[in-house]
């Protein structure tokens, strides 16, 4: 089969589509014949050389996919060949043909494409798991999603609003509107506006119940200024950094935490009771249509360099798929 | 009635024995007369002027009593003039008499001496609301215990190991064999020993599950440090400061949070719902034998002063009670 290589670690162009040798389906897996992988952020630091994928997982880049079921390895049931499906992947979906833990496996929602199916596992997945069993988001709370626009922002502010949180969003100005579509009752422009500021203001002073962030270091003493008594940062990404100062006394008077997790790290029995929880609380919203996949762009998978740079750009909206054939 | 007051912040010594005008029962409220206060460490930082009460509450120290029902005001039911009880208070309990809201009342576990009694509401408050609802402690964790040696402390432990988890506590060495009877597993002198050294030793590197601490700054790298992937950090008081870096990176590879809380200041409605959660769940294991009341010292209220510096010592394993009549 082919799949994208990386020869030296670098910049987009060091993506090269080539010849490697097919997968092999072990127990517990079924082999996946890709019809579209979706970009995440984190495959922009693999693709540099900075985040080596966990042991065990396929060497190439690509979190999430879909596409056939193609071949079924020893110990699996409930899937058969010829299924169409969605998967979160440790790593492989950049390329024709990946071997999943059967456990990672989605059914393909009713009304959803083949290749838009793509877009869910890896933001299904990172958002349900992290506002509803470590984030305890109910309905009535007020959710504050930084980068509102990117494919977890966009898949947050919808399935917060189905909750029935109400949604403030941080984004560039352009991207406000769509934000709006999607049900944030707030949006933020954050270069222009202080979101501390705006976020106590749409909550009458309150602050806000639940942030899921991705910033890290550069927001964690505001992220914590903007929580309500009792609320939850939840730190799933850290692009402004690793380390900061944390007022615990503001933490303490407030009875806050700051929770981080990620997901690509977790062991395989969590993956799956996660995949499980998606499967049980978010596809029949997908399916409701109440959640829609939020896609910017489709490129082949041989224009994966060109993908890359868009979501460095930060200019797309929703998530950027790779197709296969 | 005569309460401690403290005409001037300061010393131990500013507490006065004085007439002061009885408290009347509020709607929802009860009169109890004293029979014994415990002494807390946040009573210490009002003496000195530093702790306020939060509005609405007695004026005078003490978190925390023992005694007897001899008024019951509008709306209260389920509570009987001559009934033995305990009570967690938002201040007052220096006093011969003090109002309480009924929620905050709970009974003389039995086996229990109605003195011994004034020893619990405030730790078993804050070691069941900050280890369940918040900490999520599960029998087979591992649980680090900073101050082992306190009220808090000596609670903890035995709430933890009655749990099924295996309890480490931080503690001067003198105080070691003692938290061993209550059932610490593995004792930390933290003036000759790396606690994040010895709570990987004592889990076979894995880290600790959960940690109650004490110390906030002084303490937060090395806590984030000691935690196993999936951790738990509840920090319930800032006694070596407010501020300090958080690596954010470490907590994220961990999955780990940081949870801080406080008591005093939750609304009456979140205290009502603790006190219910502490007498379902822990005053069954009082009364079962599992946890007792740890007292170092009863001293009569005149001698308030003394027990300010006892407590100021840190010299004392549990808690030292006044007591009155």
């Amino acid at each position: 089969m082919r799949a994208i290589t990386i020869p030296q670690p670098g910049g987009p162009d060091a993506l090269i589509w080539a010849e490697v040798p097919d997968p092999e389906p072990g127990p517990g897996e079924v082999i996946v014949d890709v019809r579209a992988a979706g970009v995440n952020r984190a495959d922009l630091l693999q693709r540099q050389g900075h985040y080596p994928p966990p042991p065990g997982a396929p060497e190439y880049l690509g979190l999430e996919c879909s596409g056939v079921i193609s071949a079924i390895g020893p110990e699996v049931t409930g899937w058969a060949i010829g299924q169409q499906v969605c998967a979160l992947l440790a790593g492989g979906g950049y390329a024709e043909r990946v071997a999943v833990p059967a456990g990672q496996l989605l059914p393909v929602p009713a009304g959803v494409d083949l290749v838009d199916a793509a877009a869910l596992p890896e933001v299904a997945c990172t958002v349900w798991s992290n506002l509803v069993p470590v984030g305890r988001l109910n309905s009535g709370d007020t959710l504050l999603v930084h980068g509102g626009g990117s494919g977890i922002g966009t898949f947050a502010i919808q399935f917060g609003a189905a909750l029935g949180a109400t949604i403030l969003a941080t984004a560039r100005a352009t991207k406000h509107s769509r934000l709006r579509e999607l049900g944030a009752a707030h949006t933020i422009d954050y270069r222009e506006q202080d979101f501390v500021e705006e976020a106590r203001r749409a909550t009458d002073g309150h602050g806000v119940d639940v942030i899921l962030d991705i910033m890290g270091a550069a927001y964690l003493g505001r992220n914590v200024a903007a929580l309500a008594t009792g609320g939850r940062l939840v730190v799933i990404g850290l692009q402004g950094g690793r380390k900061a100062e944390l007022d615990l006394g503001a933490l303490l008077t407030k009875r806050a935490s700051v929770l981080a997790t990620s997901l690509r790290a977790r062991p395989l029995t969590e993956k799956a009771e996660i995949v499980r929880g998606v499967r049980d609380e978010v596809w029949p919203l997908i399916e409701a249509g109440r959640i829609r996949p939020v896609v910017d762009r489709r490129l082949p998978m041989t224009e994966a360099a060109e993908a890359h740079r868009l979501v460095e750009s930060n200019d797309h909206v929703g998530k950027v798929l790779l197709t296969v054939g």
